[in-house]
């Protein structure tokens, strides 16, 4: 049996897109947040283009993991960056919920085609290494599915460079904007969150020190580790995102 | 019939004003917004100079459209501002609202007299190419009628590069300052909002990347019809802002 | 008769000094804004480092406009920088406040040690041309009243290049922070803020353009003087700043 | 007999904790602060990874300064950062408080591996000199415990130096973040928001004059002494941080 009612996913869903606006990373209807409950197989997401200030958790629309499609007897229609979302679900297939934004300090990153490098501790006490800058698309990619080929240049990157997406829970589209995502919804939250202060402080830090170096390995590796390893000591007990490995 | 009562019109007005506040695109006095009744041939617009904390819904002023003058019985003066944003609904004939401001980042580039690049999908979802620079006014033009020759300069720069002001619905004056606009009052404070965004975002991708290269063709195409052409399909059926064709 | 009571005098300047905290340009203890009374011969200045949580109207110091000490029978301390702010009465006389900040951008010219050139209307609308910067005091005049040698330097300034405070409401202190003031302890208040202001726009206008131009000298006179000639039409009649002559 | 009953230590830490996230240094769990209790021989410190938004003040952790281990009965496991606090008590024995964020300019600092210059009277009136950059460790101090080794290298870097921890109430951490300090734990947080400021200074000084240069030595003398010197004259009576000597 799944773990919650639709009516609590669709809450829960709601809720996390609300999270974005009050941590300041959305303005406007420029983000969407999404759960998957891969039991019923179905993604939960934020209707497309709506206003904030009137949003409902009702609001939410349910979409078919298999088709992509939204279910029947949906009254709004999917974000727009639906086929992106569901694309990553059904290959990454640890995650469980998905954030997008424009939010300034990282879209300043994916803008300038670049990765941003692991400069500190705040950065690895969550991203294993570089948050990865993901190719452009081809014209044709573009044309034929642009949302759904997002989608598969994210995995391409990940299964070329063999990145683990619960070690690094998010990336920069060239030219674009942040993907983010975490084991559950508020993970992937907070995961957006993470990458913004992380873009924020890496263009800080090249403007201090031209030539500023990334983090030594072995201090990248103490932090994730004490914060996700099998010994980590961050934290409470028992409220650890679990994970299986580090690469 | 006009849609709106004179009442109803003022009142819209003054929302828009207060929403440029609300959005931090405004402090003190310095920014005004307006809307155009085609039909009464009036413009209503925010007094000069006036402390957004006491002003009111009854203080905007009614500006005729055909002689640029307060109608009888204003209480306030208007807006310095409107000999400009009365040249502008006389020459964008589809526009329906204006927003000018000195946020802090469009008014950067504004100083540094540079047209704002199409860096990425953000800035291509509401401006179909660079955010256009206008020229300086000359000494002449400054000395007779300053703030119609503003709007005499912006309606020179579109016409002489074949922009259509619903596609790129914004420009920087140079030393000065952005004006916005858009189909209505609403979106003219929206685009004031996102040119701002904007803005930010290309003055930090500037910084990440020396060589930054504005975003692929393809892909400024493809975000702006998804939004904005016969074929769009961001948002909520019916809600999107109709425009005839992309240049 | 003077205009106020000494307790309406106190509680504007009570006012005056949350109303720099409201505009974000004062955290901690770090700011004193004054306002003098010629009639009486005092200024009302706020004590020095008290908590701005706690501090109330009657907690405003009075001080003798002739010996620079505070009146007898205060129970605080007024602001160590008293004697700047006498000097600065006693010099430019037509001058009713003073409001002393270290708001972020406006001190960081001043720690770089630069004037703030006028690159844009939104400067020249209320400086006459740069904002200042007043040279370091010698370790001598650090030494032998440091406070009021700030003052002196100040003035020596405005007199060497012919500077109307009415003008430049504004300076910065060589490796210290901004002054400004104005007509009225409100006008020195909003000198403060428009400050800070300019300063930001400045120093992105340099990020955005390398070889960035000061506004063409045309477009600063008429933006200063739509706002504070005898032919002023910005705000509402009667409410302007009355100055006397442009320099 | 101890100044505070163990309740009222906890309280006061509680509120400091909070009031890093009230000042806007510290987003998501991002941030400790503690207290020693010194003739109780405790430290009261922040719960590690605790949501602020659930936090009470019976949360806060008491730790041994002997053992550096919580205390029988705590229910909460205390910052996994204790051990850089237990050593920087045992070695600055004049310190009340520590406060460890991950503020955004401070941590922009450290991650470029450059300690702050003074560039002006804002970081004199707190800082005697330049904000220090304590070195990385060795991968073997990583391994070796790393946390406790971190407040080795502060320890060292002072001692090495000749600073007293009262005159330079704060330092980076190379790759890492900043660590602030004071006679009370009220003074900690007071630290750490004054760094956060004067590194977001500094920052701007340097965009704003590529050579910028310290202030002058007698310039950051006097500021300090005002504040902190036996002659002090800034604030009320009685109200200052009482330090020795000046080194």
């Amino acid at each position: 049996m799944p773990e919650l009612s639709i009516e609590e996913l669709k809450q829960k869903v709601w809720l996390a897109n609300l999270a974005l606006v009050k941590a300041g990373l959305v303005i406007l209807t420029w983000g969407n947040v999404s759960a998957v409950d891969r039991e019923r197989r179905i993604i939960a997401i934020k209707p497309s283009g709506v206003d904030y200030d009137v949003f409902k958790p009702e609001d939410i629309v349910l979409v078919s993991l298999d088709s992509g499609q939204a279910l029947p007897r949906q009254t709004m229609r999917p974000s727009s960056d639906t086929p992106t979302h569901v694309h990553l679900y059904n290959n990454f297939i640890k995650i469980g919920g998905i954030a997008h934004t424009h939010s300034r300090n990282a879209t300043s990153w994916a803008q300038a085609c670049r990765e941003i490098p692991c400069y500190g501790t705040t950065h690895a006490d969550t991203f294993y290494g570089a948050v990865p800058i993901v190719r452009a698309l081809s014209p044709y990619e573009i044309e034929q599915g642009y949302e759904r080929n997002t989608g598969v240049a994210i995995i391409e990157h990940f299964r070329t460079k063999h990145l683990d997406p619960l070690h690094v829970p998010g990336a920069l589209l060239s030219y674009h904007a942040p993907f983010a995502w975490g084991a559950t919804v508020e993970k992937a939250v907070e995961s957006a969150i993470i990458l913004e202060e992380v873009a924020a402080l890496a263009l800080n830090t090249e403007r201090i020190a031209k030539d500023a170096k990334p983090a030594p390995q072995s201090l990248i590796e103490k932090h994730y580790l004490r914060k996700h390893g099998p010994a980590a000591y961050y934290g409470q007990p028992g409220e650890r995102v679990q994970v299986d490995k580090l690469i």
